[in-house]
């Protein structure tokens, strides 16, 4: 079977309090996207940070996990109470919460029978039925549950784990990305931009977004295609278009 | 009449292509959160990163202004084709989609009458019945309809308009916070943890997240509450569970 143009497309629910409020700078949103888009040719189409609640929970996983062919969540594996994931998605697929077998193995050989204790124990609960994520940082693995990965949300720990779902992922064709930046004001070139956008819609992605560098006004031009082959003719109009408009392409 | 407790909530749309592809790091959610935490007494409940798409966007202004006193949405006002909000905005609650009188001359003075092209002129469209949120960096206004308040992406020039939301909004009881920050492992506090936090679910939320600093493993516990009071006495709690477990607490 010829795989041309397989799109697949993930949602990404950050679960906590901590985002919502403004006191950590989330991380995990670029870093899920980037490595997606780039590893597995899976696009991201939706975003939600949700807060610690379980009706919450239960309800976005129901909802993104059907109109989405994978969701990874972040957040929420700990120990502590406010980790309520694994709960939440076995009563969002109405499935047991229970010990998982592996996961059990896995910490209680990393902790040592005397140290591992009812919090450390609860990181080995998840829904029946789920696969490990195995996490080489920490120890507490992820799990997959039907098509819902959840990983932690200590960037760090979820970055050292990300290679570990790769296993669990059907891959799309890779989108390619190619951008233009250029010092020039967005409605100098917001016509023409519009008119190549209209033109090429069914294949490239053009999105334009301004930037400021050196007390200048910039913008960046980014085109993003399936097909390297109609990103290339796009990216031949920009040219012309911007030698029409005597503006210089920069060269980072 | 007394304001006690009074609970007003948002939620913050983030309209993007380029920040559910990963190209762009987002710093909005932190942003506003904060500001509306801090200065208005507002909570954000929920945020979603959609991408540029009329139907899309159009659904979720319909589902969140429903749902919370409250949404922010950022993103897609510039002059290009990719712009898209106010249109949504529009078609979402039905209302036309026209020039904004007020928001077109301050847009003309700005450019003066030549430089006014196309491109420009855009940003001035409105959905009918918006009230402006002035724009002291770049002119180009945000937009308050119903009770849904747009502002641009470029965190920048988002950050220089957040004080002129401030009219717009009714304020909430101001949520305190503390944190607590401790050398330990999360499994060794976390049962202790849970308790305090049931007898006192009514009132303070407390939050615990692991971080790593200098090589070693620690956890802030944070406490939120609209209750000075009951914070304060949680804090107790929590300081006797750190003297029982021996835990010292962090200055920073």
């Amino acid at each position: 079977m010829k795989k041309k143009n397989k799109k697949v497309n993930a949602a990404i629910i950050i679960i906590g309090n901590e985002i919502l409020s403004g006191r950590t700078q989330d991380k995990n949103i670029a870093f899920i996207a980037n490595w997606l888009n780039s590893k597995c040719g899976i696009s991201v189409s939706e975003v939600r940070v949700i807060p610690d609640i379980e009706n919450i929970i239960v309800k976005n996983i129901l909802t993104l996990s059907k109109n989405f062919n994978y969701v990874f969540t972040t957040g929420g594996i700990g120990p502590t109470h406010d980790d309520i994931t694994a709960k939440s998605i076995s009563k969002a697929f109405k499935v047991k919460y229970e010990y998982h077998k592996e996961a059990y193995k896995i910490l209680e050989d990393y902790y040592g029978k005397i140290k591992f204790n009812d919090g450390r124990r609860k990181m080995a609960k998840m829904p029946r039925g789920s696969k490990l994520i195995y996490n080489p940082s920490s120890a507490a693995p992820g799990f997959i549950t039907k098509n819902v990965l959840s990983l932690p949300g200590v960037p760090s720990i979820l970055n050292s784990m990300i290679e570990n779902c790769k296993k669990y992922l059907i891959k799309g064709s890779k989108v390619h990305s190619t951008t233009l930046n250029i010092y020039t004001v967005e409605s100098n070139i917001s016509r023409k931009l519009g008119e190549i956008q209209k033109k090429n819609k069914k294949f490239v992605d053009i999105g334009s977004y301004p930037f400021f560098r050196l007390g200048k006004i910039g913008v960046s031009i980014v085109t993003r295609s399936t097909s390297l082959i109609k990103l290339k003719s796009v990216n031949k109009e920009l040219l012309r278009l911007m030698k029409s408009k005597k503006i210089k392409i920069l060269k980072i």
